[in-house]
């Protein structure tokens, strides 16, 4: 989430269990979790995810056994919950499914290596519709097959909870190489980027802006007429595409750090100026027309990472900046940026919508 | 959980976003999550954490990486929310993190595995103090110290959300060895148990009849007081022991099944049975005075196993039983007994303190 997440109007209705209604684009029928058993969720769950070309064991026992090829794995974990995260008024099932997979396989990538797997734990009012969990598996299956295929579903957890909330954990297998970690860049190096910058943040300002009802919750129908306005914007925010398979290309042309993008490249970059003890100075004219929206737009999922002074920039990155010797500072054109950002809990609204 | 949660009354309070109060056994007083940036708390809960052994590249990139020495990891990964899975009136922090810790590492110990490191996603309102996360903080590594030296947490991730979730996925490290699946049961051989039978069950029963107010809420001061008169049932529920380390010893004495006791002996025998294609007959006398609490007491964590017939039971496994041929069926002294269990979304009354 970004800043604008602060300027989240409050929910006035204060009834429980009813949090899932109005679903974006989900007919709400059929049966609840609260009607099936937890097996008889999972039996239609299971087969609409993928398997894992590194799973020796998978979904079904005490835990799955998976392949690590080169001696090493690679995790990352990460949780989306309802309410400061996503919305159910905004997103389809198919899109929270597909943003909970894709925001891991980028910092799977950030490491320089392939995803190989995840597990999913789901928490969700027993008034969901199945479907929306359908939905949601169907998202996460979309996404490994668009971004990172081979990479599988090996296990889950499925609670009860108030509060509709997904915690994926991914791996990663580094193929051999040294991972890339924040810490490598060095002064003298080219900055690059792979992927938009800005348009994450721009699709939530929108949503915030002309998606919510004159309640002040989030409006279901005001965002699906957004999404023909706006179709990439929206799409950015809800459903992004991060360059899942530049990861390992940047690993292989001599990337010295990498970062996921997920709270705007001043903040990011600010990021990998601490940890590598340099700065890093942005080339304004390479930002777009408007570099604020680069700068601060969280949530572009691109990939930032340093390169030898030399180095050919592999196809999908672009030169935006050089690292500099001052450690920790963020520059625009040598200009000092300030690097202040979003914090989830500063201004954030438990009981909204 | 067990059977007994579909016997929780409901919070009549509505209020928000008030759910963490009354504490058990940590005065509400410092900081709030809301008080600090989310770097500050991190920075108040990492070096509270134990590193894993087997970390290469632990918390503070985009992914930890782990070593994995035979080419091969395991991974689980189980949820806990606040309500149907712990109450705050009861648990205390250092209970949350020891539970959520335990029952992943016990997980591991079922495929016959050592654990080795684990990633921590939480989830809390912005109003939780920060003593809370310490709390879970210490009880996770202490969890870990006890039950599987050199198991580390190698990362996490801190969100906000109206309910306290955990979400804890676990590795563990096979050691050469093939994983002891649930299928490999074969008639003619012995059952036998690691832990005890019951405890847990009872301490959560005993929960549920004296430490609920009168206003149906669970009580804190009344939680305190079972826990003098019932110490070893009340910890049996709130932070249980798993025999982790018997898990390994289990594999290399020759376990031909195994599983993670946590839906009760009748229910999971139940899962060895269908997944092997055998039945189970116990030994009634072998299960204590009450063998009724054995077979439905959820939560007891222990390890489940089958071993060749003239094995040697290691230390810490005793004899409860026999493989027989009758596909997915659980006797007790030949006679079939019904595997009805708890299912997480029925019954479960998501308003519930």
């Amino acid at each position: 989430m970004t800043d604008d997440a602060e300027a989240l109007p409050g929910n006035a209705s204060d009834a429980r269990p009813v949090r899932l209604a109005p679903l974006a684009g989900t007919p709400d029928r059929g049966p609840t979790l609260a009607d099936l058993s937890e097996g008889q969720v999972l039996a239609r769950l299971f087969p609409r995810l993928p398997a894992a070309a590194d799973q020796l064991v998978g979904p079904g026992d005490d835990a799955a056994v998976l392949r690590a090829p080169d001696g090493r794995y690679v995790v990352t974990t990460d949780m989306m919950v309802h309410g400061p995260d996503f919305r159910l008024a905004w997103s389809r099932p198919h899109d929270i499914g597909w943003k909970a997979a894709a925001t891991n396989l980028s910092d799977i990538a950030a490491m320089g290596a392939s995803p190989t797997a995840l597990v999913v734990a789901i928490a969700a009012p027993p008034a969901t519709p199945v479907t929306v969990l359908e939905g949601i598996a169907d998202g996460l299956r979309d996404c490994c097959a668009a971004l990172a295929p081979g990479c599988g579903v090996v296990g889950g957890d499925l609670s009860a909870s108030d509060t509709l909330t997904l915690a994926v954990t991914a791996f990663g297998d580094l193929g051999g190489r040294a991972p890339v970690l924040r810490s490598g860049a060095r002064p003298g190096e080219m900055v690059a980027v792979a992927g938009e910058l800005g348009p994450a943040g721009q699709g939530l300002a929108l949503l915030f802006r002309l998606a919510v009802g004159p309640d002040g919750e989030p409006d279901a129908r005001l965002a699906d007429a957004l999404r023909q306005m706006h179709p990439d914007l929206v799409a950015a925010q809800l459903a992004p595409v991060p360059p899942v398979a530049l990861g390992p290309v940047a690993a292989l042309a001599g990337a010295t750090a990498m970062l996921d993008l997920s709270d705007g490249l001043a903040i990011d970059a600010g990021r990998i100026a601490r940890a590598s003890g340099v700065g890093i100075d942005f080339d304004g004219a390479s930002l777009g027309e408007r570099p604020e929206l680069a700068l601060g737009g969280g949530e572009d999922h691109g990939l930032l990472a340093t390169f030898p002074e030399h180095a050919s920039l592999p196809d999908g990155f672009r030169r935006i900046g050089t690292v500099i010797a001052q450690p920790g500072e963020v520059r625009v054109d040598g200009v000092i940026h300030d690097q202040a950002g979003w914090d989830p809990y500063r201004g954030w609204d438990g009981a909204a919508g």
